[in-house]
């Protein structure tokens, strides 16, 4: 199996402030740094994945969608956070001026793309390896650009391979209901039944029905 | 009303071939440009809506999250082909390893991102300035990284202020299944139902149901 050593891996926390960072997604930040939550890290590729795949080799400077940029404050800013007890994952966030849909708003695939990458986290804490199979997403309201915005997802049931989770994009003070959406997430097989490296993965929805696969 | 001058927009239509590009991409977009479909330009910014807006002042440095990096084939590359006919929208994409999400494989919100674009490209040839309501995606099959793939949009029913398109998205051939998804999209008003420049914006339902609002 292929290997990749540390040295070669970039393991830097991005969910941490920066200087474009403003001061209301800051003072959300440190609300849920001193609340009875626990920071969850965000690197640029997925190290507990990422010395399984010989996709790595083809794809040595992959990174993560939503932590692409160099440019600070251009495109995602966000924290997650997580309460195991009661399955909950945070997500403190602002969007930069390179997520623009209609001039001065989110697109609505900014919105998409980081609660996938929240709603996807907490399914990894609750099943290990997986990928979506269906997301679901009601925009209610338009998000500025620069606004602070609050994801805040919740197991809502879990079964087998199966995680189903429901999330809400609030404003930072939970007034304003932005988004809300569903996500249903599989994990991922070890077994001959899924193989990214030669690309011959799989039907998702077989992973979602069979017995035979296990993590 | 603030306008900025044609000199300070940045015209160009990304949706053109470039070093970066597979030469399977480059097969079907050059299949589409001899088909009977028209091509689609994609700026940065939306150029017919970027005159209206005040936030125009406020994100100078604006771009659609689709269009937004200058460094070719690392994130979306993709081009559109709409046919009226039929209120069709083709794409062909690649996505490069920024997009990515496990490792050598595309992120959930790419597929997203780049459906959202679509969709509402076609939904804004049908009804105006438009908005989502709504997106929903199954995720089938996995999309590795640089691999050609098609997304194939189609509007299914028109009424009042609402679009709803469907789209699946395929490898090139189309033998491969990797997404389908469905959109809700809603136009926007002009009247004082509706206003970005001081951030009041109504409910994205109360557009879906509005007498009053006209575009």
């Amino acid at each position: 199996m292929f290997k990749i050593s540390d040295t070669e891996v970039d393991f830097k926390d991005y969910g941490t402030p920066n200087s474009s960072w403003t001061s209301e997604t800051l003072r959300l930040y440190n609300k849920f740094l001193t609340d009875s939550w626990m920071k969850f890290p965000s690197t640029r590729r997925l190290p507990l994945l990422m010395k399984r795949f010989e996709d790595l080799k083809t794809f040595p400077k992959g990174r993560i969608l939503t932590r692409c940029t160099d440019e600070e404050g251009s495109m995602f800013e966000f924290a997650m956070f997580y309460s195991l007890d009661n399955a909950r994952m945070a997500c403190v966030a602002q969007f930069g001026p390179y997520l623009e849909g209609v001039p001065g708003i989110a697109h609505g695939g900014a919105t998409a793309a980081l609660m996938d990458q929240v709603l996807g986290t907490l399914a990894f804490l609750s099943l290990g390896r997986v990928m979506t199979a269906n997301l679901n997403i009601n925009y209610i309201r338009a998000i500025p650009l620069l606004s602070t915005i609050l994801f805040d997802s919740e197991l809502q049931s879990k079964e087998d391979r199966k995680a189903t989770i429901i999330c809400k994009v609030t404003s930072s003070d939970g007034s304003v209901l932005h988004a809300e959406g569903k996500g249903l997430y599989c994990s991922l097989p070890t077994c001959r039944h899924f193989c990214f490296s030669n690309r011959t993965t799989r039907h998702i929805s077989h992973l979602l029905q069979c017995g035979i696969c296990h993590v």
